[in-house]
């Protein structure tokens, strides 16, 4: 199933934080909370080519995120997928459009703008909602 | 390093939600919302031997648990580890004691306790901190 449940859609549109997992290369996961844009496909995450989760992607694509209701601790989404592609976002132009999306108003662009990337995620499973 | 640094233990004393990875038979990642009870050195999970998670972790220990300030989001902890025992807690006492710590003030054993265990997380390395 890879249908969201438009039960859930609302998890996916307001700007709460996500928690994001990938695979690192000695196989331990890793798990960090993330931004993100849902786009009624796709989710994007802006990330910078010289950190760990980069490069355990290049090795291995699957990510999930798993997003939970801050008001309502039992409800959440899980989803699960692969990167599609990542985009380079030299000017910084789409972390800025999250940033403001997440409550910042006049976000700056950021300091390793030269490194930044676009994480396209395409949603292969709804794994768990509640 | 699998030393908590000091300026971050709040996370792990505060009735937080975590996000737990694992990964599934198939190489998916699998992240879901978890009580969880730290001793100071040990995570503790109230689980149940027929969902997912269980079977995930049967065949690949590796576990991944972030959590994030709910009121400063850039802070958060990651711990990165594996199961070191899985405990049966047939009454769900344990079950009981998390969700007390989690607001319940009088929770009723759970309709599973039958199948339910404590997972015990050993913390090999903490991945991240902000």
């Amino acid at each position: 199933m890879s249908e969201i449940p438009a039960d859930h859609l609302d998890l996916l549109e307001r700007p709460i934080v996500g928690h994001l997992g990938t695979v690192r290369p000695d196989g331990a996961v890793q798990v960090n909370p993330m931004w993100f844009l849902f786009d009624g496909r796709r989710l994007r995450f802006t990330h910078n080519t010289r950190r760990a989760k980069y490069r355990n992607l290049q090795l291995d694509p699957a990510m999930t995120i798993s997003i939970n209701d801050p008001e309502q601790p039992y409800r959440y989404i899980e989803l699960r997928g692969h990167l599609e592609e990542a985009i380079p976002d030299p000017t910084g132009a789409f972390y800025q459009e999250l940033a403001r999306r997440y409550g910042n108003e006049k976000p700056e662009p950021p300091a390793d703008a030269a490194d930044r990337v676009i994480l396209v995620m395409a949603v292969d499973r709804v794994g768990g909602t509640q």
